[in-house]
């Protein structure tokens, strides 16, 4: 196998290219970066790895990376260590890329698999917070992550980063104005609760044991009022201590697994 | 009142050095910025505010800033906008500013006042983990953070930020060796539950109803295993999903929640 060592060649632009939203809609490609990620991609999805990158040290070190490339049946392209600097997003890359197809799912067929918890987020905006609710959701268990369009694009850098591989494990839906996307899951027969720090009504009294969806919005906003209103139940989680709030991640995460442990308990 | 235009005088330059944790060692001093985090300080720990900087534009903005300083008896100093920008580490400072003395208490004071639910950091380094820890212990009722000594800076700029102000709310020790302050607080009468995301022993299975103190790892490598043995049980949050673990912050934040809850329902 012949490495590629040349950090300005087209292919390596053309990666390069996917830190950029536009390219990554335009190509449907996105990147993962880092031992995990590409781990879980080719454990998880091969169908979506189109290309993979080593540098030597790197197959070597992550010997786990390529023996699931090759039960995946595919041959990792080696790189030297320029080239997948030069390719990725990341100060500190470990040399372990891979160039992954788009995944979305579309939301009528996450709703035919008849989905007991979902997580919904409205304007979810930083990619740090987005990619850890998302790892928070298949953390929990949840059939699925929605994400409106005005929310962070899920395949940037940093949100695959943040997921930890969660992106490869859980069906996401993304790119749907707010209302349709909520009509359409209450029509499926899921309750609604909105995630919100000024709710009344607390996480702790509220019940859990129908199928249902958490619905989050901006870190810093909190949920639109309008949202809001199409939602079943508002829901705050309680504050036992002096803080004002907990952080969007960290709410989302407390009511996915009250969620987790009502339908743990439940089978 | 005068306002201090200049950027580059001895002043700024002793705010801004602040940055830097041998200074804030030297002085016993930190910084506090953003609305948030000011008026927290202000209301809670106004003996803590030495100093505090505002712009005339967020004076008129933030009124709850310059309403808290005043019932605090605190004069602030007007200071023009790029003086707040030098003095501070944020890109988008909001024009308030505030040096503060640094909180710790000891570990003494903290076990004499009979802790029902403690934090113990052992080896956390990334500030925005540290910072947001600290705020959900906060949020969750948690009468103390204990730091060891090869853990983050808790007065640095991307804690404070993260705490969201909690770090005025609930006494924090810093700078103990780890297995000193294990063994006072477990000869206090806390029981030690280590979280390892490798425990057999899950959250949902285990009695939270004795004093406790939760103590956590590094966020890559997870609890010393030496650290795991002056433990009284190494316990689990559940993955009910394909993750293969939480992230650091949403861990603690569930630990800590899970004890509030049975806390709460004491009460």
């Amino acid at each position: 196998m012949t490495a590629l060592t040349n950090p300005r060649s087209d292919r390596v632009r053309s990666v390069r290219a996917l830190a950029r939203r536009a390219v990554r809609s335009r190509e449907g490609l996105f990147l993962a970066e880092g031992p995990q990620a590409v781990r879980e991609a080719l454990a998880h999805r091969p169908d979506a790895v189109r290309d993979l990158y080593l540098t030597a040290e790197a197959a070597a070190r992550h010997t786990g990376v390529a023996a699931a490339a090759r039960a995946a049946g595919i041959r990792p392209h080696e790189v030297s260590p320029e080239v997948a600097a030069a390719m990725c997003d990341t100060d500190t890359p470990q040399g372990v890329l891979a160039v992954c197809r788009v995944l979305t799912t579309d939301l009528a067929t996450v709703l035919a698999s008849g989905p007991g918890l979902l997580c919904i987020l409205t304007e979810v905006r930083d990619p740090g917070n987005a990619g850890t609710v998302i790892r928070g959701a298949d953390a929990a268990g949840a059939d699925a992550v929605l994400l409106s369009d005005a929310s962070v694009d899920v395949w940037g850098p940093k949100v695959v980063r943040a997921s930890a591989g969660s992106l490869f494990h859980l069906p996401v839906v993304t790119g749907m104005r707010v209302e349709p996307m909520l009509q359409q899951v209450r029509a499926a027969g899921l309750v609604l609760f909105a995630a919100d720090a000024a709710a009344t009504q607390s996480l702790d009294g509220t019940d859990l044991g129908r199928p249902h969806a958490w619905v989050l919005g901006n870190e810093a906003r909190g949920l639109d009022p309008a949202v809001q209103a199409l939602c079943d139940e508002v829901v705050g989680v309680p504050i036992y201590g002096r803080a004002e709030s907990l952080n969007l991640a960290m709410a989302a995460t407390l009511c996915l697994y009250a969620s987790a442990r009502v339908r743990e308990r439940r089978r």
